[in-house]
Order: structure tokens, then C-alpha cells, then sequence
């Protein structure tokens, strides 16, 4: 994990960083895309997969797919970051895009799925996928005793709640304590873990966190995170900007702001967080540079 | 070490970059400064150390001093990356500035470490502080076995040459072989190997690549590169802008234009390079914002 003494200045305790956007295709979404691939059988994959994706998830299932040499159709939303589009290609992927405002996703996917055969790989709502996250859970629980680190916040960037859930079950038993982070204004997970129930975001589109936004927590990742997690934690764009540009300057690393929610309740809602060190997951890099530049101009 | 099918594909080989800029103080630098002050006597560090450098040493020394709890007084060029130096001071070292074409900073230093009794940790030409750059080496060895690769030129970022000599020691033996990288105008170590004795450069300072210019190779470190090294690779300050952006795209991670030489020589010098795979150091990522910024416009 990584760290500087100016950020554990900033936060009042150390600041352990694990940082996932330097995982294979820039996120931690490899890791539930190999981890789903790898679980499903060789006829249930023989035709390819079908994604639907904001870019994260979607050049995760691209690389896996790659690596096991089969086809693979990502639906992407037609206002993605740029480069997500472009890497999904890249990867070798067929990118169909869709208005993420009109029309439904579900419904495109299940059309092509059904003319081409293919399966279908869920981002979040998946035991196998979950597992697959889960896997930085059992890294951190190592890496923690190795720092000699007993108990501590393990903070969390939340989407759909895949990666954290996935984690949270790792460090059961542990002194560890995984709690989600979001963007204000697509808060789901924070509000559903406060009521008890799958709470829904007002709005669809439009943060700068756009990679982790979804619509309200899974149907299986929310009854493990209320089992298992602590209280979520809200952060605003402007302080996951800033946590952009001190990863940057502080840790040599590159963040998107989605990714770097996580480090900004780290730093900036320490009041909130218990004990001598905080444990932070950076989910990913995968960030238009005009954007990254933007949040450089808040050093 | 890090990878991406982007960059193997422009380098025409599997590219391992062992991302130094990750390392404690943003640079493979604190490495030796650790040894140095590792291997002294309690009695010779008691009044402290002093260095000289353009800035990541200074930095390595700095945090090294803080750790072993001691005063450390850094000279730095007046001209050095405004970061560098106030990281230096925020790490609790003095820095003294001074005027890189008219003062000595050896003659400075002499006076200061007189005065106070400090003990000089040299940047390079020091068998403790190559000792402690080679550790990059030990680990790399080790890395290139798990990752299959049992023959690579490795490529290092070179200055007065003691990451570079430090690493070729660990290699005698191995199929791997170091080989130093430098940026044009400053291919001191290149054209020192080709003719077999030290030779200067022609001017001293202006490069974009700051971090490891250096007049000439070491006393100490060019016979062992002479030993043991492959020859030099030179790019251009545009080839390593250019490298810094493709880190930060490709890789996530954040270079200085001098810690990007060797990256550079991998993508755009593959016609030097033998091997289905090279290893990459990346030495740094102390860099100005607005350097940085006007690398990702080359992207």
C-alpha cells in the first residue's frame, strides 16, 4: 500500500493506500470480469460475453475476454469518458452505445444477447463477480497485519456496492471495517445502510464521479453491506477533485475523481473516521484528461 | 512491475516497468540515502548529514535524516522544481540554496559540514549509496523470474550512474543486463561506455530531463557500469515528454521527464533493444504541474 506523510498530515492518522487503478485496465474491474469468466463454464462463455457498462467494468470484461479469446460486446452509455470507449475497443471489444437518459440498457443487452448467444456478465449483482472484488479485501487483510495494522476504516468508493461487499466479507472476524464512499447526490448506498432499505438516487447522470454512480445499491451486495458494513461516508466533487490532484502530487499516482472518493473522506472528513490509521481503496484511473487537468488546478 | 498492452504493442515487446516513482519521497533516492545512513556509526551521524542535489536526493536524505530523527542540511540549485525543494523543507531538512553556474556546491559544503560537524552523504559516488540504489536490482531480478522473463535488457534512468552501477551488480550472472538512459545533450555515461574513460558534457543545466543531469559519470560508478553494463540509449526531451504521457495514460502513474528516459527509450528505440521483453526503471515523479501538464498535451 502506499503513502506519503504529507496526506497522513492532512488526515490526522496514516493513510494506507491500496491503490487499484494500477490493476490491469486501470480499475479494479479486472478483477470481477476474470473472476466471472473464470466461473463460468467453456459452453456457457463458447459465443462471448455481454457487458453493459459506464468503462470501467466494461474494459475489465474486454481483457478477460481477451485473455480467454472469445468475443465480447460492451453497451456503453454515449456520454462515457472518451478514452473508456476508445480503450474498450482497443481491447478488442465491440462498443454499442446507448442514451443513458432514454433508453434502457437491459433491454438492448437482452436483444443482442438473445440474436448472438451470448452471456451475460452483471457488474455488481454476481456472487462470482463480487468474489472477484472481494480479492483486494484479502490483499488488504495481509497487508494491514504486515503494516502492523490491528484495526482500522477500510474506505471504499461505492457504485452498485460489487467491490464493496466483496471486501466486506473478507474482513469478517478481522479489525477491519470496510464503509462505502460516494459523491453527494448519488449517496444510495449511505442512505440505504442509515434505513435499512435499497434507497434510490434522485438523479441518473451527470457527477464527475460518473464511474461509480448507479441508481441504488444490488439486490445480492446490499444485504451483505448492511450485515457487514460501517456507516457510509458523502463526499463533494470538489474535494474528490482535490483528492485527484493530491494522489497526483503526494503518491505519483493518477486517479479519476470516482476513484479518489475514498481518499477525499480520508482527508477531509476525518471527524467522521475512527482510529490511528484509515485504509483507503483508489479505484481507478480511467480519466479524460481535461478533467484531471481541472482537478490539477486545485493545488 | 507494471504493464499494458497499449505499450507492448508500441514497443513491439512485453514492457515491465519497475515504477520507482511509487517508492517513499516519489524517487528511487531514499534507497540510498536509508543505506547511507544505515551504515554510518552512530558517533559520524550524531550532528547530522548534508547533501547536495538537484532535488530527489535531497528529498531521500531528508526523510532518511527524519526517520533516524537527526538534522539534515540540503544544498539545492536555485533553479531546481519548486516542489523538490519546499518537499525538502517540509520533510524537516534546511535547504540552502545556491547558483548552479557560479557557486561550488562542493566548496559550500565543505564550509557548512565544517562549521557543524555533518556528515556528507554523497548523491552517487558512494559504495553505501550504491549499495542501496542496487536494492532496486534485487528486487527486479526476483520480479523478472515470477514474470517469466529469463533474458531482458534492463533500462535505468541514468545520472552519476549509482542506481545504474547498483543494479548491473546485481545482475552479474543473470540473463538480464542493465543499460543506462540519458537525454540528449546529457549523454555523459553513453559516451563514456563507447570510449572507455569518463567523459563531460558540453553544458551543465536547461535540460527538461533536471533530475538526472550530471556532468560526468561517477568515480565510482562508471567502472562498475564499465563492467557491466550494456551501452547507452539516448531520446530526445520530446521522446521523454512524450513517455510521461503515456505513463500517465497508459499506466496511471506519475512521472518527472527524467525519470521517463528509460520508458522513452522502450517505445521509441526499439530498434536498439534485443529480447521479447525489456524492463523499464522509472525513476521519479517530482514534477512542476506545469511540466507535467504540457507533457499530456503530447498525447
Amino acid at each position: 500500500m502506499l503513502s506519503s506523510p504529507f496526506l497522513d498530515e492532512m488526515a490526522g492518522r496514516r493513510v494506507l493506500v491500496k491503490a487499484e487503478n494500477l490493476q490491469h485496465t486501470g480499475s479494479f474491474k479486472f478483477r470481477g470480469g476474470w473472476s466471472a469468466l473464470s466461473g463460468m463454464s467453456e459452453a456457457q462463455r463458447a459465443n462471448g460475453v455481454i457487458a453493459y457498462s459506464s468503462g470501467n467494468h466494461a474494459q475489465g470484461v474486454a481483457m478477460a475476454a481477451a485473455k480467454f479469446g472469445i468475443p465480447a460486446v460492451i453497451l456503453m452509455p454515449s456520454d462515457s469518458p472518451r478514452l473508456k470507449i476508445e480503450n474498450t475497443r482497443a481491447l478488442g471489444a465491440e462498443v454499442v452505445l446507448y442514451d443513458r437518459l432514454t433508453e434502457s440498457r437491459e433491454d438492448l443487452g437482452a436483444t443482442i444477447s438473445a440474436e448472438r448467444g451470448l452471456a451475460l456478465v452483471k457488474p455488481y449483482d454476481d456472487p462470482l463477480v463480487i468474489a472477484g472484488q472481494g480479492t483486494v479485501g484479502l490483499e488488504i487483510v495481509e497487508q494491514a497485519v504486515a503494516e502492523g495494522v490491528a484495526k482500522a476504516d477500510v474506505l471504499v468508493p461505492c457504485g452498485g456496492g460489487g467491490l464493496t461487499s466483496g471486501i466486506s466479507i473478507t474482513m469478517e472476524g478481522t479489525g477491519l471495517r470496510a464503509r462505502p464512499c460516494e459523491p453527494e447526490g448519488f449517496d444510495d448506498a449511505t442512505r440505504s445502510l442509515a434505513s435499512g432499505k435499497r434507497e434510490v438516487n434522485a438523479t441518473q447522470g451527470g457527477s464527475i464521479c460518473d464511474a461509480i454512480v448507479t441508481n441504488s445499491p444490488g439486490e445480492i451486495t446490499f444485504p451483505i453491506m448492511l450485515k457487514n458494513c460501517g456507516s457510509g461516508l458523502v463526499v463533494s466533487d470538489g474535494e474528490a477533485m482535490r483528492a485527484v490532484a493530491l494522489a497526483y502530487q503526494r503518491l505519483k499516482i493518477v486517479l479519476e475523481p470516482g476513484g479518489a472518493v475514498a481518499l477525499a473522506a480520508a482527508l477531509f472528513h476525518s471527524d467522521e473516521i475512527e482510529g490511528d490509521a484509515v485504509i483507503v481503496v483508489t479505484t481507478g484511473g480511467n480519466v479524460d484528461t481535461d478533467v484531471f487537468t481541472r482537478c490539477l488546478e486545485t493545488l
